[in-house]
């Protein structure tokens, strides 16, 4: 017999397809179950927070009330699907209150049988939970809180259409593709024993589990049972499978379907979603039924057989989901054959074998047509034909030769194995403890990455955190346009076009347009009774200057009438020259054909973010600044200050790093410092006069700490201009005492940037995103 | 006695204030009957198209429903008053159909007393229409038809304080204000005769108007009779006067208050509006009461004396408006005195000397004190005076001089004087004939300046535009920001805020942002079903340059992402080199770093201007070109052409003259032509690829002509994007054939300009301003 299919691999060589093959479109699922500080299984409901169950496209339940379901989008890469699993895993790990993602597929500590909560659906979901309910009787409960992941995979429409061309012109598309994945199938499931040993991580049960396991298992403590050659409870007869191992046709997706049919109307199974088979051929529906599959064809291969990875964060490495990608293409280039019954029983039986004995060091398979053999001796020849294949290919070589060299190792090292590794860690730390070490591992790592978003660091924070707020929530999201920061957003209902996450459909166009133009905004205020610095216009250096007569003596600011993150202002807080004055106004018309110079107010700035009219947030920003410790010079202490990990460039982090520009050199200057200057311990060393974040400021909370008659005060004055999502600068004496005529207000800012409020340099972190998203949508 | 106060003009040159005592405040008001084509009283309605009688701020009626009555707002200039007394007068002018403006202060020819049609309030002004109607049973309608124009004025607040602190530290400021406008009123008073002399324009009455009239009538004609010394029938005893000559005290606002308090409870006179004096002091309230003067004191006067001047398109020159300013000055500078009764007397005898027979050689006037003198050398000495204090103050010297020149001229040559004037043309044309001359000649001039609002020139024309239909609806407005065309509109009820004219509160901001993003915009088009050119976004050169394989061969159009008026477009129509994509490449990358190559797709493209779900016009517009006649080279063609009216620069003017640039010049390289070339009789010669009007293109209105078909589609596609004011560049092959799919979306502009629908090159102008006043405030 041909190891591959010479026609296929030859034509894919000749013609340059060996990239395109690899190509595709993968999506992931992972079910966690919650549990609390004790890994006990929660009682407690699904989070509000994670939105609804039926309606949230990426978060939501499997069979359990507490077994949380995450669901990529279809996704270009493994890398896309890996990064957006990631980002699901810590989104619900952060949602959760004091509770954590169990990191195995075995279950937690359990409760009674009957204090397990199956998921309830609501009045919308009554299918759902009817269905559930039925399994619960069927297989019990417990059984169905077995947690895994599932890989989904399409190759590209590209490649099958030239496959077509080449092998099948005559046959429908359709039918080809529905051909190609059944081949897949195929020497998938005979051969997917060898993943399932490479992959399995669930040897060792809790006693809370069952006691029916204790056959299995020759070593037990007081907590758990465990087996030194089982690789995986979960894919093994003790495991969540259907009552018997059913056989299908796989000879044409007719046949393929009407024997399901079959064991559904012979009452086996309720529907086709019963039917545990290993893989999946699957439609693009989301509810997708066997009529569908029929009438549309197979879009996607969805297989099954994956354990939580208790050693990886989001329960898979990479380096797997490229090993089980290369599995399928593997799949695709054995040759086709004949499933009968009886290969069809040989592969069932080395899934179990594998699962349950794999790891004996005298360990026998089945080869493809009933010979036993040896495990390992099998297990490295279906590796050196991976290794063969790689070599042929030539697609990431290196890489994929590195994941098979790895998985030899595996074979040959069994304690190498993510099993034995658990195995030894129960040993060490108890089953609980093991795991429950792992979780508030996760949690934490998930905590440091708060502020990003896996695969999407090219946008700004702040369009980040919406998109963050729309996952966990489940509106569904599109970037449009990254460059852009452009979002569609859709609950199924409604559509939403968001910009920089702050330019939205809130507002009308022409209430952005009055916040842009700072002159007609003073005007509106001024007309409404709101106090705003007394100031003029100028639309030629010449005129600005002639004027010089009536500022001097006082303290001005000059700026260009639509300033951008500080651009072009200068700042006398006391008195200036002739001189100094024309050099300010110069500058300023260098961003802009008009000019205002204003009185300067004295007195701290804070920025009230306004959201439908309420103040979500306060913050107070602090120029640029280190302080010092009597040995550092400025420039080193701006070096140490600029290593924090929430400092970065470009609006992608909290906060921006400190420049050593010539805005910075002159400001010190005007101090008597330089860069040089070592500040003494505690002194504190301004390096800009202007206190935004984008020029290395500080942000700092005060949304408690504000005076209710400021939010008050700044309110009507949002509603005057008739903004639902503005920030706004102000001017305030001593925010902790109420109004008086202290406050000042500097311009409202049509696209406020939220990751400021969300991620402050000091104080409390604010949840801007789910804001903008209640107002755009609804509350939840 | 003293000429001037002395101690006040020593202030005034001792301080500089001689400018700024020529500073304030002006306002005009002015009524015109509207006639029909035969200088008939029109007894039609008010135009609805004027807006509602007593909310329009601008234009509403007087006595009579045939009355229009313009208001100017309160201007800081002369020239800004008489500009917007010009644009009302053209904007009534054009909203009449089939009926003219009557060009004189007497009415035009008469239906019976009954059939003159009193104003009608309608349910909301019922007070109004009560008020005409004693009136009318009181003076008789045809007196009330009298028009006239009134000047509004105040000095500057600066002027006034400063006089107060100088001359009345102690008295609060609103008593000496309220002294010094019954001074003013006073010394006009006084000197009005001369004015009414200089003024004066209505010696004619026709014969409909009374038979009382022929006492003074000396010559008279089938038509009309007139009287050779006469200036002013409105301002004489048998103009429209009170029934007697009531006498107030100007002694102080509380004893002239309570004495026209007097005649209102003596029933003399229904409410202080009756009471028809030369000057009124006034409040700054639209209807404001006794009460509110006393209260709220002087806030400018109104003078009532001037008649229409036929002889200028607005009713008034320019020149007689610094006349009166001057007057005022005067009257300002000249002693204060004590109005008594006798003097009073004195003052009313001399008007109505001023207005019967002034002109006779030997007319004579009373001087002040009662002496009976030469009316000629009498007025030669008010205007010595007046020279006297052009030269002592130096405001605008030579101009005023020559003012008070021209006054002297008609003195001495009575034949000068527009009343004589007046009756050499109705000599000449008769009556009607002569006036109807006029009203015909201004309806022209108003329809050439269509395009233009004079004082609003530097605005765009769109711009220009909308305020011209809000003045005509009386929405108020108010320019904010006149580099950035930004208006606040309001009807008293609501306020709006537009820039650039189609940037409005109806579209939300995110739908703008959909449509600025051409990439996006086309996604959802695309989606949606619409056809739109097919394409790819490159981020840089490089990648762009790589795919040129993907592209040879067709034709194709490479655009930066965020194009205005063409820039960086290139386009291929047919095959095109690797070098010369390159380049296009680079030159798109130059104004964005984002890049479109799309498909070129032919036919002809037309601008779908969409406001509210409905097409409101359809333009096609040609790129930049002439046409031959044998003999004109192209640069001489193009000069030809760029001098229409209509082309100008900056989107100021309804189309943009053609340059001869760079562009232009390779463009015709390319045809093996430049800019000497002579094209033959008939041929027409393009000099740019693209057809924007802002690059000299022409606009051509098919609104009628689109087959309906592809109004649904775009209006459809509009939908899709949820905009309310877009233009949709469309490029079809046939207009007038249906629909199939040959209908291409090019791109929507969510800043249409309008003023190429509502002045075409060629075909129907669209009243787009007015649809938008609709949309923005609802249907008139």
């Amino acid at each position: 017999m041909q190891v591959f299919d010479g026609a296929l691999l030859q034509f894919l060589l000749a013609n340059k397809l060996t990239e395109l093959v690899f190509q595709g479109e993968f999506g992931l699922e992972k079910e966690n179950l919650r549990v609390d500080e004790e890994g006990r299984l929660a009682l407690t409901p699904h989070p509000d927070e994670l939105g609804h169950k039926l309606k949230n496209p990426y978060i939501t339940t499997d069979f359990s009330e507490s077994q949380v379901e995450m669901v990529t989008p279809v996704c270009g890469s493994i890398e896309e699907a890996y990064d957006f699993l990631n980002n699901l895993d810590g989104i619900i790990a952060l949602a959760l209150k004091g509770e954590y993602l169990w990191p195995q597929s075995n279950p937690p500590v359990l409760p009674k049988e009957e204090e397990i909560p199956v998921a309830d659906f609501g009045p919308e979901g009554s299918e759902q939970t009817a269905y559930r309910k039925n399994l619960a009787v069927k297989y019990g409960k417990k059984k169905q809180l077995f947690s895994g992941i599932h890989y989904n995979f399409s190759f590209s429409e590209q490649l099958l259409r030239k496959l077509q061309q080449k092998f099948a012109p005559e046959e429908p598309f359709l039918e080809f593709k529905n051909r190609i994945y059944l081949r897949v199938a195929k020497n998938y499931l005979q051969y997917r024993w060898l993943l399932i040993y490479l992959t399995g991580a669930s040897p060792v049960v809790h006693r809370t589990f069952s006691s029916d396991l204790t056959g299995l298992c020759r070593r037990a403590d007081s907590e758990s049972c465990y087996c030194p050659r089982l690789s995986s409870v979960r894919n093994s007869k003790y495991g969540y499978k259907n009552t018997e191992d059913y056989l299908v046709s796989y000879d044409s997706i007719e046949s393929y379907i009407a024997d399901i049919q079959a064991l559904i109307d012979a009452g086996k199974i309720q529907d086709a979603r019963e039917f545990y088979c290993p893989v999946r051929l699957k439609t693009g529906r989301k509810a997708g039924t066997l009529n569908h599959l029929k009438d549309e064809g197979v879009r996607y291969v969805e297989l099954r057989i994956f354990d939580l990875n208790p050693f990886a964060k989001c329960g898979i490495t990479l380096d797997d989901l490229y090993l089980i990608h290369l599995f399928i293409v593997y799949s695709l280039l054995k040759p086709d054959f004949d499933f009968t019954g009886k290969r069809q029983k040989i592969a069932n039986l080395n899934h179990n074998l594998a699962s349950v004995a794999g790891m004996h060091e005298r360990a026998l398979i089945f080869t493809v047509d009933g010979r036993l053999t040896s495990f390992r001796r099998e297990a490295l020849s279906v590796l050196d034909e991976l290794g063969e294949l790689v070599a042929r290919l030539g697609y990431k070589k290196e890489y994929l030769t590195g994941i098979v060299a790895a998985a030899r190792d595996k074979i040959t090292n069994p304690e190498n194995t993510y099993a034995a590794k658990v195995v030894k860690a129960v040993k060490e730390s108890g089953y609980v403890g093991f795991h429950m070490q792992k979780a508030r591992e996760y949690l934490a790592l998930s905590r440091a990455a708060e502020a990003k978003l896996l695969g999407y660091e090219d946008l700004e924070l702040s369009t980040q955190i919406l998109i963050k707020s729309a996952i966990k929530r489940g509106i569904y999201f599109t970037v449009l346009d990254r460059k852009d920061n452009f979002l569609r957003l859709s609950d199924g209902k409604k559509t939403e076009y968001v910009k920089q996450a702050t330019k939205t459909s809130l507002d009308t166009y022409s209430t952005v347009l009055v916040m842009e133009n700072k002159v007609v905004t003073k005007e509106i205020l001024k007309e409404h009774g709101f106090r705003v610095p007394r100031g003029e216009v100028y639309y030629s250096a010449e005129d600005a200057i002639k004027a010089y007569d009536r500022y001097r003596g006082g303290g001005i600011v000059v700026k260009p009438k639509s300033t951008n993150y500080g651009l072009g202002i200068t700042i006398f807080k006391t008195d200036f020259s002739a001189g100094e004055y024309g050099q300010a106004v110069e500058f300023a018309f260098r961003y802009d054909d008009t000019v205002l110079v204003e009185e300067f107010v004295s007195g701290k700035e804070y920025r009230f973010l306004v959201l439908g009219g309420e103040v979500a947030a306060v913050i107070h920003r602090v120029p640029a600044n280190v302080t010092g410790d009597g040995k550092k010079t400025i420039r080193e202490l701006v070096a140490e200050k600029n290593a924090d990990p929430r400092r970065g460039r470009g609006h992608k982090t909290p906060l921006e790093k400190i420049s050593l520009g010539e805005t910075e050199k002159n400001f010190l200057a005007a101090q008597g410092k330089s860069f040089s200057y070592i500040p003494a311990p505690g002194e504190t060393v301004f390096l800009r006069e202007n206190s935004n974040i984008s020029t290395g400021g500080d942000s700092i909370d005060y949304t408690d700490l504000v005076h209710e008659s400021y939010k008050e005060y700044v309110k009507r004055a949002v509603r005057s201009i008739g903004a639902v999502i503005t920030g706004v600068d102000v001017i305030i004496d001593d925010v902790t005492k109420p109004h008086s005529d202290n406050c000042t207000i500097i311009e409202l800012n049509f696209n406020p940037a939220i990751h400021m409020h969300c991620f402050p340099y000091k104080g409390k972190k604010r949840r801007i995103g789910d804001k903008i998203l209640d107002l755009l949508f609804g509350p939840r």
